[in-house]
């Protein structure tokens, strides 16, 4: 079994404004195979094609996080009862070199897929969530879980650009990182550059469960048909912030209106419990864009979301198995 | 048949945020006949009896405008195909004189009428809705669908103004602009000045759905009624922001809390389709007032589905006559 | 019964954002046995462990409670025609000497309990209800509807600390001033310091109903479940507004996100009407952390819901007795 | 002599964010013929041409001014133990009526003129100044010290408004209400309509000393110029904000960068002493258009130094006179 | 000589808030030869190695350029009476691929050299003007004022990275696009990487003043001996905002306090009268970072300043020449 | 003599905006005997009479001080290759209790003291220069060189609170820890509670150098008389930011316009050099005040000044000695 790790101060001793705002509060350090569950920042916002600073997410998700407490307040999960984790720091990119940065990511998260460490990411634009799946999913394709206002399926930008935060879940099933059929898109909405935005994935077989029909059938529905569509096989889930309202998550760059709230959101992810998780994002948080840092809690308060989901997941594969790694 | 129309930029092929902000990117230039659509701001705040700003309404719409892509992501209305649309400019108005504004904004409004074009208006205050009411409602008296936090409909302020923001509709019902049993207000909420503020719309016939009644009745049951009040006849839709909760709409001058989120906004003006809808206008945004242009982006975005309504309208009107425009 | 009492400008005769801002634009003065409703304003944060600033809460309410009307727009109730209201100052709170503050304030309302003035505060932390309750609960123990993120049951902080913002009610039960049967608290979540975060309260007997009931069985249910914990026997209300989400209500010193909209608040205090209220408040409200006045807006709109719900208290109270006050 | 009014609360007693806000803290009521200083505020933008929210003017240097403390710093002029200063209230003005709100604006100050109370104003916009001085200039044409970046000698706007903050001394001249050999303007500069816009101003006599003549000369130099101009007769002191560098006063309409200092401004006024100071305002004060409160706090500071100098002025007035107010 | 143009509105006739934001309201169109001066915006922050958004400048500018009247205050310029002025619009850039966008950027501004139209540029990051030397200075090297906070001559940044905001005058000297020895750099401060920053400027003749000896010597002497450096050849101005105290410019990536006052800004600018200039460029306005759109007043104000020089010297250098153009 | 010490990223190897934001990006960790100076933060806001939120000053310090590079623009110091500085992290304190919060500060600086490492504090308000006072002074009186509005020398607050951040130096001379007639106090500036507030100050010997001699010497002067008044023994620098005008820092608790620039504190520092600095601190940075996080750039700017000092000063005594901490 996991040892526990207890890395946070206790209840109340100091003030939590106080100190430096690792991720949750949690011991920094490099990757180590005592961990079971690295928190990476990617600092990046290279593929983005309109208005850009998530490379300042990791910083101010991080300061946020200082906000939160141990245990989840629902599933009563204490993350760092069930496992280690740790915060590793933010992955070197490079602002100058989009490819560069690609293949900088891709080596970082090869190390935690080496060292069996689960990633939990703070992006970064959602270009960021290639390269990681090109690390976790180089074995077999994953399933994929994704909240977000956007598809991210189109082919390219400004005329032959294919490698940007509109375009990596269409490069993800091409290089056979993700299984279209395993994976689910929901919260999809916005206006659209033609009717034909979509194809990709429906011909592909990828589930589209737009904002309208999120609406229709509420939460608990949605998130059932996702979780028959990964079954039981790794599955990844990335968040991208701006599947959430404005009103909610004001500092992304492409916000569409007639989001989910941050309850649903939230309610979404507590939906998860279960499943194969293998690594999670959340991505697309802006801090240049953000209102009071209402996006940096709130997206802050989604990763502790998914670590309770992480540390679950992990704890089960643990026990389980007689891996290694416990 | 409406000739296609298609002046924004193609899938993606600059970057959305270079340029002129032009409303959705579209030409600007002066009214023509060759268009079916002409989309006007009124930068104007006169009628403001509280907070003003909404003068810089018009260009913070236009520039929160260029997120916005060419098709609706539920309908898949793509309003360029269905008919000609154009920017228009703004009504010159004049903020030291009430009455020659009023004067100028009927002007500019009756020259879209004698040339058959739709007006889609971005305020300016909610006082600008009468004076277009008095070029659109001059041959005979208009439905009206009216989404707002305020009735609108009280008789004076300060002793003696009758021509303020909180009085349009009960002019335009005195001066026979439009008939009060097609006239239906939703989203009413918000402190009283006296328990008889409704007073005038109850009598005249004005059907009042206040916000705790489209709480409790949902969107689809509220809007089939109104659908049935103002019937085939023509009909035109105003938005005053605030109908939204100043949650999703803070950028503007009297919020109330308790209102429509954004989703529900949306959803209201989806169920316009198919009426026979001959203008519009998104009133009360007010730019000194917003947070991050969240509702700039809000506008813009309601501004779009009424759009799509229009063009749809137009574009059936045009199939169904052998009219001259067309 | 009560001598109507009509103290605001009428029907717009004046621009509401002129003159001085008193709470509502009443009369500003001392305690008198005249009046029924005292409006107090406590301008302290000295019980925050974490983001302070509610020292100007009270300022910030005032100014935003000047787009506040006369009248409630559901129940049609005006206060002011129930009751006789007036706004009382700001409490002379000490920010150097917790305890001295605390005193300070119980005495305060120790004087309008003497002079049977029912109190309606704006904080202000939320351990300013501790006072509050020692002044209003001395002769027995009160019921209490808490509408909060928090339960606010810790026993202490930083080691020693007992009286904080984060352990009012523990006190309170401790010293007898409320009812632990007859206490709910609604709208808890957000993570917990332990699994045993809401242990004392569930042996103390409060019922806790965290937000994801609330949100899964809806404001008529959790109220009506309310109404019978509390019963007929005077009853507090106590509104942290961080129990709204911080979309509704960003500044607050404890956001946490998932949490009621405006209008559930709103719902919430409308669920009220006939209980036997004793007095209320609206606290954690800190302007430094707000957007664009929105949580003054918010908090001071709630100020309104609850002032109705006195004043129909204590016009219905009035009118059963023979009581000396009226 | 005047006798001593002592009205603030002492060295600290309490916090000073709590209370009313009052301008200073002062008292606040009726005009008196006890008072020698009346502090006005005139919540009105309807000269605006441009940016408007001076309306909000008031109460946010009110709100500021709770900040200043009872004494000078350099000249140690105490203005409240040199004469009676009371806070006056807002103007009752009519956002729909520009002449009708010139009129009561007019009508206000004719009775502190008939009470031989000496006004201090916060604006509003500059056509303030416009109904002021009718009220203060009839018997007699004053002498104008005026600080701004705009000589607001201009004729008219839109064709035909001749009524406007951007022509108020135009006017002035025109109707006999100041000298123009004894008016100075001060800090003039930003870009102008034409190269002949001071053609009038030159004409008339009024002296203009554009900005850079002020920062090539420096305060001192400038100062003793404009003493010199305006003499021993009776002069009216004019100062908008937007004389300051934006960085320093960015809440404004009409911003022009390359001002003064705020420490600048603060020379201006300390160089009056000793004239015959017959009244003075800060205009152009616009909060929507403010960063964090610093042109409200800015504005409240240069009005306690124009406090301190009518104080004085109207100290010496009556030790040199046997007049029947003191 | 050049035909006046005179493309603005007149003397106030419609509010400056209203219609589309060219720059300084101007025409809008495609390059022509019809021009004297071209202005461009380069919305592009492809080269920002720190905090980015200039990609946001142009929109922002032209924005804030509508407050600009006319004619300039101190020298009474009027550039529409001396140069034929128009708004070229945005260069199509490319936020995935730099040297795709330096490669577009030149060719655009190639176009501009061929047909003798003077380029005023709105950015962009600073590497935005290598490009623009490269088609500028392609002929023979160019003077240089270059108004910084930074010498921008650092090698690389990343380990390899050549080409970013922070290296363009390095760039440009190994290119010979700009001639060292009359080359000046004004304002220069902030920490330094290492003691040797500033070591390639000296070796190749780069005439460094940094702030504090701006500071000693005062802008008259600084600029007399920034003429005597760039003599009467060509010479290209480049003024990065951050060379303002962030007070005054707080909306850019890489701010350094201790720079100029905006007044200061404007008096370098305002010495340059009589050069032969063949372009300048206002750099890196960091709207996502600004503070009420202070910094892009001030970046506006600053192109017109420059505007007025650059149509000065294009009056006269066709007044000396037979040149075709004119 | 001091190892060089060499901590940080090297010149421009990865953004400057990734990883933990300690000061600098110095090393964090533990006070060791192997420091020279040590960057302690002091997140409390416990002696503030009136705005507080100082309490967050350490934290946005920090993130700040990522933009700072190695080595001075000036002075060319580079403080890490004269010193061993680390970031000792955050002094655990209580913000229930003012007492408690003093006796842990004071203790946390007698180990630095007994570890001969300077101490360069990030405040927290003005109160925490006394307890550290206490830990410096504790041997003998220290000089002091004290940059700020307001003299701090009050007796007491709301009646007897002699512990504010209005008082410590009037404690710190009773209790004997610095020595009046070697302090100085530069900048002093705003309204006074009376005529008399300075009189301690005048009477126990400091000298007080108000705002307008600062104005009218210039700095090099003042600094010189400053040099003189504080000698060669030990001295300590206390800079408290709202010595700077709020234009430049406006994130403060007690703005008082009309101060220093920025460029001008700089100078202040610079003009240190040579004096036998034993510790320094820049206090009363309030964050939730702040704009764009200016106040915090410009305290870590000043910051950075400081430990240029304190690593030359301490160098210079290394050197000069036979200590045995080298």
């Amino acid at each position: 079994m996991s040892e526990p790790h207890n890395p946070q101060p206790q209840n109340g001793d100091i003030p939590r404004y106080t100190g430096l705002p690792t991720f949750f509060r949690l011991p920094f350090g490099a990757l180590s195979e005592a961990l079971d569950i690295g928190i990476v920042g990617v600092p990046w916002d290279g593929g983005t094609t309109n208005r850009a600073g998530t490379r300042h997410g990791p910083r101010e998700l991080r300061n946020a996080s200082s906000l939160i407490r141990r245990v989840h307040p629902v599933s009563l999960i204490s993350p760092y009862d069930l496992a280690r984790v740790g915060d590793l720091g933010d992955v070197g990119v490079n602002p100058m070199d989009l490819q560069d940065s690609l293949a900088k990511i891709e080596a970082f998260y090869q190390q935690l897929v080496s060292q069996q460490v689960l990633p939990l990411t703070a992006g970064g634009d959602h270009l960021t969530t290639l390269p990681i799946l090109r690390a976790l999913g180089k074995a077999q394709p994953l399933g994929l879980i994704h909240f977000d206002a956007h598809s991210d399926t189109n082919d390219s930008y400004f005329g032959h650009e294919r490698f940007t935060h509109g375009t990596p879940f269409r490069r993800a099933v091409e290089e056979g990182l993700i299984d279209p059929r395993r994976t689910v898109q929901i919260g999809i909405r916005g206006s659209l550059f033609s009717a034909h935005d979509h194809a990709f994935a429906a011909e592909c077989g990828i589930t589209v469960i737009p904002m309208e029909q999120v609406a229709a059938r509420g939460i608990d529905a949605v998130m059932q048909q996702a979780r028959q569509i990964v079954g039981d096989l790794p599955v990844y889930v990335s968040f991208d912030i701006d599947v959430l309202d404005p009103a909610f998550a004001p500092g992304t760059g492409t916000p569409e209106i007639g989001g989910l709230t941050s309850l649903q959101g939230q309610q979404c992810i507590r939906h998860l419990q279960g499943l194969h998780l293998v690594g999670a994002d959340v991505v697309e948080v802006s801090p240049p864009f953000d209102q009071g840092n209402l996006t940096s809690l709130t997206g802050a308060t989604m990763m502790f979301e998914l670590l309770c989901q992480l540390a679950d997941a992990r704890y089960r594969q643990s026990s389980q198995s007689t891996g290694v790694k416990l």
